[in-house]
């Protein structure tokens, strides 16, 4: 049995998918159940409209503290004119709420009222006098709740498919209901498969991957509104996948086989669907989550398990659900692929369709905006590419920077503000072209964030934690620190970090911001000094203590980007010391940030690299400490002025956070929040 | 001890009770625990900063099937020039996910590769040869997903006081972990005071209300991160509820009384409040929700219960909590008012920012919007003023329509698309000002929106619950037929229900919206026939027969306002009969609905008025036909074509519909959707 994986386009996918479960009966409300009205209804989806039963109030209320009486009888009232009336046949009193006697049409508030005793004088038995005295007249029905003033029984209250909100349950207790019939909620298997999966917290070895796509998916179903079931891992075995599945599908909705959705060695998902019911879709057009296989799996299939299907059916006896409406003999199947970034993407969307169906609700949907792309895309022409961008608004344009493309890299679907769409047909798109951007935050969040870009610095990780305490995020790229000016330059970002050295003065930062970023007033304000040096293993297995030992043939360096502010130290000191850069091996082998350089270093890529010591530190590398330097804020006089800026700056000058800088190796803050430069 | 309530502004309130709890030490996160990291922390706050343990991936990852090499080893290879590489030393099978091996550092994709078996002849066992071919060289780790390519340990994963999605979990399982630690959620004690309180699903006699703000409330506090207590209903007696809240108060980190927070009779929330700890606020300048209660209680409080303190010690001996940090003795109180828009607005605008600081997290926040406003809002100058308004988006304004002001309606939340604000010192707003809008729904929600103004007929309810599932809402205001063609002139609506006789032509509706709105091309579409007639209590006790019997002195009418259909119909055969309206008692009494009316004689308010059949039989009265008329949608033409009312107009030809419309009493289909005008 082969497999083969032909993308198909993404609405064609989806296109077949809904055909299928409608001709199967399943596109649609799976079933509504009864349930108390209690704070656990919030979330749930209305199964049918909610009609009112009783009315509200239920009666003619009283809207204050005061007394009932008819309204005619208080005509012609006037200050100079007082008219009396009686306690019991004339007026009575009511507290808020009180229903009005049959005989009163209005509520004089007990404010308006003189209380008499039974001498005619004023009492101070306000609420309990013999007769009282108004000196104006009220219209009927003033200060009363009429019967009905919030809910005529019979009205419409909610329509079905309504989302149930705090207050939405108090207007259907208030409609006379005590319980509420809402859309069960579809239950969901999350089937791991995988030899090389090993549960969370487990220790590693190369080769172990740690389980956690079932986490996610679990958490995506649990906040769309279905029951998600996480089973354990199942390892690659045709027939172990194909008994789990099978034992999955008498007790749910809709099942999630996580991995072996492609097409190599050990991918057994199609084969599975296919032996089990039909294979609908195998590979769809859309980046990442290219790998994905749709299909329907037959309840009663007549795959032999190992264990015999009565001991199966034994064993769900006790805990098998009523089934809703007809007995369905098809379930929906996703193979959502193993990389994590697209697992979730195909969760939300091929998953968040079906159970809004399923629910009877509206799809959930992102908001849209319009960005401006900070860097050129290259996209698949043929697949629907949806990008994880960094939003921020600098000025008052909306930038989008696109973040990792790669389907490995879950951080990057944390830190992304939105999804950018590079639609079918387009072969991406230029820096400085408009995007469609879907929102995982909203503007007001993005008008929130602080955009930093240029040099990598771990202090920088410090100040985005210190700056969520003051209101502000900190978005942060790392395109070291030209890349940083030059974006500046472009408008592109709040502030930059740079530590560029001016080989003929010494001096960091300013030539390079007149060169860089001309006619831009700028402020420039030290954050720390820190040490550069080389990185090496422990031990120092090849004997490294300086520049010159880079030359040495089996010493296999790595370097930072250039443009980077430590690639531009390096050079400076090889030129001082005449060493030639084609000397030495891995010279040409780049890495983006100082933590990079410490990985190569840490995994035995290289033997050493230059960098800063807390990231040696971080990865438990020796560090030899050669130059210090110092590291700045770039930030264009408008953003300096500015309120979103503000705390920030503040925070240069916090003693708590200087303190947890220094507790860093290898930095100093004596410099930090030194005015460098004021234009 | 006496009460007085001293509305204080809204800021100055929001200040004084954080100043309170700064000073007992409360204004700050409650404290932390450590959950397993499954899908329940959804939703819950990180108490830490997450810095990365491990690095992920943890080694060297193939990307890809196929075979790890040494880059070196693959330079000068070319279509015409092959490179041989011997299994074992030289080139090694990997899957997606496999290590590398030690010496490799680049990874060649199997479809990149010719397998060779013993003879060098090329092989069908692509992933077992003895050697392979191939025809390209490849750069020093391509197609290897690097150590750290996704997280580097040390760095920051998330910040603490984030809000865990589902992507979260699974970065902080890749960085490491298996539990995390999160702000424990606030205990918070919602407590029902009230004699004339009754539970959700009592059989009900005047006087009862339903006590659903606990509900509410306790739905808020859960969807705000905090963990809802609902006590019982507590009689309103001093001592009772003293012993209620200082027992509430061993268990709990904020208690919410609802009701008796104003200064009447039976309001003993203050005295409660001083009694056991300190008052800080009673009366904030806010609307709705002025007799707002801030305090705070001791918990070791002297106040001697009618249980034995050590009865009531015992009693929770054994759920005690571990108290948090220091062994906190206050803890706040807020006295919630008892009409629920009050109370919830309350809870939102005094709680959350209590549970956003307990929890660490940002504030929950509305986005605005800038609205016009379709009426005037008067405002007293002294408050901030929260008025609950409709949105919809009439061509491109987005307009506000202000819905009930009344404290107790709380349908006008449910139905609220946003708040307006009418800040302190203004005296209202006119219409066609712009207001701002805190909105409860999305710009894309309201982009769905269908705006329907006029005249109120039942079916507009059906219709409204068919279009949910159309993609469509339907937001209704009922200000009868002469406004909603009003309304359709200033551009105010997209469509307005009408049903105005012309009394010299007997035709509906043309004549009106010639002389109302001229100059705008329109549709009129016939929506339903329908029964005009009188509606009376059950057995007609007074008799009514026909508009004549209407005269009789015993004879208490309700009438509609004008400009509503039913008062033109009323009218103009009164004035056929020669039937002065000031010979009718209570011409002058006017409700605004069909039901309106009808709950206006079920309640005894009045003995008969003019409506439609179906408002009769929903609120049980006899009804005596009298004319028949038609029901017309009128619609500007710009509208009638658009995308947006394409599924309204679709609707009158359905099947479905019509006959949940005939299913109605009093109404007659077979004209459903008969164009009676088209410009």
């Amino acid at each position: 049995m082969s497999v083969y994986l032909h993308d198909i386009p993404l609405p064609e996918a989806q296109a077949r998918l809904r055909q299928a479960l409608q001709d199967a009966g399943l596109w649609t409300v799976l079933g509504a159940e009864t349930i108390p009205l209690d704070e656990n209804a919030l979330g749930r989806v209305t199964a049918q409209p909610v009609w009112a039963k009783i009315s509200s109030p239920h009666y003619h209320a009283s809207a204050m503290d005061g007394f009932a009486v008819r309204a005619i009888a208080t005509h012609g009232a006037l200050p100079s004119k007082p008219v009396t009336l009686e306690i019991g046949s004339e007026a009575q009193y009511v507290d808020t709420g009180d229903p009005l006697p049959d005989w009163a049409n209005a509520v004089i508030p007990i404010e308006n009222v003189e209380s008499l005793d039974e001498l005619g004088k004023i009492t101070t038995e306000i609420r309990t006098p013999l007769s009282i005295r108004i000196r104006a007249s009220v219209p009927p029905w003033s200060h009363v709740r009429p019967l009905g003033e919030d809910i005529v029984a019979t009205q419409l209250v909610l329509p079905a498919g309504h989302v149930l909100r705090p207050v939405d349950l108090g207007a259907i207790a208030a409609a006379g209901y005590q319980e509420i019939e809402v859309a069960r909620r579809p239950r969901v298997a999350i089937i791991p498969t995988g030899t090389e999966l090993v549960p969370i917290g487990s220790k590693l070895k190369p080769g172990d991957i740690l389980e956690y796509n079932s986490l996610v998916l679990a958490a995506q179903i649990e906040s769309m509104g279905g029951e998600p079931t996480r089973y354990p891992i199942t390892k690659d075995d045709f027939d172990t996948i194909c008994e789990r599945v099978q034992e999955a599908a008498q007790e749910h909705d809709l099942i999630l086989l996580n991995a072996g959705s492609s097409a190599g060695a050990e991918d057994f998902s199609a084969k599975v669907v296919q032996r089990l019911g039909t294979l609908l879709v195998h590979g769809v057009a859309v980046r990442p989550g290219h790998p994905v296989i749709l299909g329907l799996i037959n309840r009663q299939s007549k795959f032999v398990n190992r264990k015999s299907k009565e001991e199966i059916s034994t064993a769900h006896a006790s805990t098998w659900p009523l089934r809703d409406s007809a007995q369905r003999e098809m379930i929906p199947i996703v193979g959502v692929p193993g990389y994590p970034v697209s697992a979730a993407l195909t969760v939300d969307i091929f998953v968040e369709p079906l159970m809004a169906q399923w629910l009877g609700r509206r799809q959930n949907e992102l908001q849209t905006e319009s960005a401006t792309l900070t860097r050129k895309i290259v996209s698949p022409p043929g697949d629907d590419d949806f990008v994880r961008v960094a939003l921020g608004m600098v000025g008052d344009k909306l930038l989008a920077a696109p973040l990792s493309r790669g389907a490995g890299v879950i951080t990057s679907l944390v830190q992304a503000d939105g999804l950018a769409l590079i639609p079918r047909g387009a072969q991406g798109l230029e820096a400085g072209e408009q995007v469609t951007v879907h929102m995982y935050r909203t503007r007001a969040e993005i008008e929130r964030t602080i955009f930093c870009i240029g040099s990598h610095d771990l202090t920088l990780d410090l100040l985005s934690q210190f700056l969520t305490e003051h209101d502000r995020r900190l978005a942060s790229a790392n395109v070291g620190s030209q890349g940083g000016l030059v974006a500046l330059r472009r408008g592109e970002a709040h502030l930059a970090g740079s530590h560029l050295l001016n080989p003929e003065t010494g001096e960091y930062n300013i030539s390079y911001i007149r060169q860089y970023m001309p006619n831009i007033p700028v402020k420039v304000i030290a954050l720390v000094g820190r040490d550069q040096g080389l990185m090496v293993k422990h031990g120092n297995p090849k004997g490294v203590r300086n520049l010159e030992d880079l030359t040495k043939l089996d010493v296999q360096f790595v370097n930072r980007q250039r443009g980077a502010g430590t690639r531009v130290l390096l050079d400076y000191h090889l030129n001082l010391m005449t060493i030639q850069p084609e000397r030495i091996v891995g010279y040409d082998q780049e890495e983006y940030t100082h933590l990079g350089v410490a990985a190569a270093i840490a995994s035995g890529r290289a033997d050493c690299g230059l960098g800063i010591a807390a990231a040696a530190q971080a990865l438990d590398l020796e560090f030899i400490p050669l130059f210090q330097e110092r590291y700045d804020l770039v930030i264009p006089k408008q953003f300096a002025e500015g309120e979103l800026l503000a705390p920030l700056i503040d925070l240069l000058a916090d003693h708590r956070f200087q303190q947890a800088v220094s507790q860093l190796r290898g930095y100093d803050v004596s410099v930090m929040g030194k005015i460098i430069l004021e234009d």
